[in-house]
């Protein structure tokens, strides 16, 4: 009989919830208990999930014994405190992104896992999800031949309440950490590491950057046009251009309910590729891969592996750099 | 009576046949002869529009003192010699897009035009069009709130035969003055002239840019992010974003046969915008200012003004300068 893996959830936020919603698709996964703040944000929690033990501290959280994996949920610049603690008390961590302020953060949370022997990986959930798979198979059957540009734009205006942690510098505010790694990732994901990077942002009065655009160049001539911003509901596309075709993934195209649409040549050419979508908000497919994962006795993900969550904050410390945004944790 | 004026064209190719169609939505407007490089083109013309005088040679049609304006159709390379052989034989002209390979080439021909007194307009057709003037009043009107970006690509992959004018450094090949003049052009008309400009492309082993990325940078904050490529068939739209709006001109979207869509915020609250359109390809709308302007006995064109057309060649010789792109007209 295989194991019930016993989840808890550290924050009691937005994020929290849908994946803990997400929970129940996936097979061998209980959702177990959650840690927040205050009494009163964990009993909120567990009364909207059933059989939810509530922690008023993430402390209690991480030390009760029969927690096997903690999905860490509170903003990214508490990540490395709280990936730390779940560490310290030997639990498996599936820590959101972004993973961490910066390289310096992600390497002393990797080391960590290291050394305690214990699973750590970042919820990059869109690698795991079937429109991403789909889309990354389609690309290495040659569908667009040669692939020549990609051009993400992820951007969003916040409401009411707005929330700081977005323009708080310390709490890694800015574009480029809560969604501008998504445009990241996905040139990361088509093209690889960039050669040279370029970057040019509008900060804000904090010194945290409003809208961003970058760009990737590669020795083969391929770039990558991204752009983020706090200002507007962009149409949170990307397109991937290739020499025989093209392919765009729609709005939010980094979550598994968009569309992907390939053009063989001019836009009327539009083809939609179906793939299969599953109920929920798409955190069941990363559940899953962290469950195969700890069953295998693994430490690190083979899918998202630390030298991808490096790379990736190093691409993002050297943009940051190039903007002139840092912050207080930098130091 | 008001004057009919007699057009001629002066070049025989694809875009000189679009023209020569929607001249008969033009009240006032005769198409009256064309001129070709050969008799053989000028003559397939002819039999392809009635009643044209056909003209073996660009001198014998500027020679025509009949003639009162002249359709400049020619690729760019040739503009600087064609318009001022219209010029110096008195004739009125609408000169094609890009209007010359650079801005020494355009001050040559307004200072000719100038000195001679004669009518001359860069064919920028957009800014007449009804797409165009709907999209900008909407602008003004605050709908989409204080601009904070625009982003605009144009992209195509040449089909066989592929018109070697693209990659020819002796006609001004490349895709900035081909098509990304038009990323260049919405740019402008938004948010006006950069105080700092990016550019990266790559380039062909002739040194023409096969795709290209441009950033302006605006004092404000503002920024606008192109692209133009020769790789492949790209989605042509340009999103222009404010702080309570966006607005998607969709495929082809300095063409009349665009969309336009408005967002107050998240995609799903897209609402197209209705404008009236005319039959024909959309060039009528710049022929009938030609005629208003040499009615009113103007030489210069209060819509695309001299200056106007000088800042977008300077511009556009800015970003050959920084992706390195010159041509041997340039020296």
């Amino acid at each position: 009989m295989s194991k019930t893996y016993k989840w808890g959830i550290l924050g009691a936020g937005r994020i929290a919830r849908k994946f803990a919603n997400d929970l129940k698709y996936v097979e061998g996964a209980r959702l177990y208990a959650v840690g927040a703040r205050t009494a009163d944000s964990a009993h909120e929690f567990a009364i909207e999930f059933a059989d939810v033990k509530e922690y008023d501290s993430y402390k209690k959280l991480v030390s009760d014994p029969e927690v096997d994996a903690i999905y860490v949920a509170t903003p990214h610049g508490f990540h490395h405190e709280h990936v730390m603690l779940c560490l310290e008390h030997g639990k498996a961590v599936l820590c959101e992104k972004a993973f961490a302020i910066n390289t310096r953060e992600a390497k002393e949370m990797i080391a960590l896992a290291q050394s305690k022997k214990v699973f750590l990986m970042e919820a990059l959930w869109t690698k795991f999800n079937p429109h991403y798979l789909k889309t990354m198979a389609l690309i290495r059957s040659g569908k667009i031949g040669k692939v020549k540009s990609l051009h993400a734009n992820f951007g969003f205006k916040p409401f009411e309440p707005v929330p700081q942690r977005l323009f708080d510098p310390l709490l890694g505010g800015g574009t480029l950490l809560d969604i501008g790694i998504y445009n990241v990732f996905i040139a990361l994901s088509v093209l690889g590491r960039p050669d040279v990077i370029e970057a040019t942002a509008e900060l804000s009065d904090k010194g945290i950057d409003m809208q961003l655009s970058v760009l990737f160049k590669y020795k083969g001539g391929e770039q990558a046009q991204l752009f983020s911003s706090f200002y507007t509901d962009l149409s949170n596309e990307c397109d991937i251009c290739g020499e025989e075709g093209r392919i765009r993934m729609g709005t939010r195209f980094f979550a598994p309910d968009t569309s992907i649409t390939y053009y063989e040549g001019k836009p009327d050419t539009a083809e939609v590729i179906p793939y299969h979508r599953e109920q929920g908000f798409g955190y069941q497919y990363e559940a899953r891969h962290v469950q195969e994962c700890l069953t295998g006795g693994l430490i690190e993900s083979p899918v998202v592996t630390w030298n991808d969550t490096i790379v990736q904050m190093e691409v993002m410390d050297e943009i940051r750099k190039l903007i002139g945004v840092s912050y207080p944790k930098d130091k």
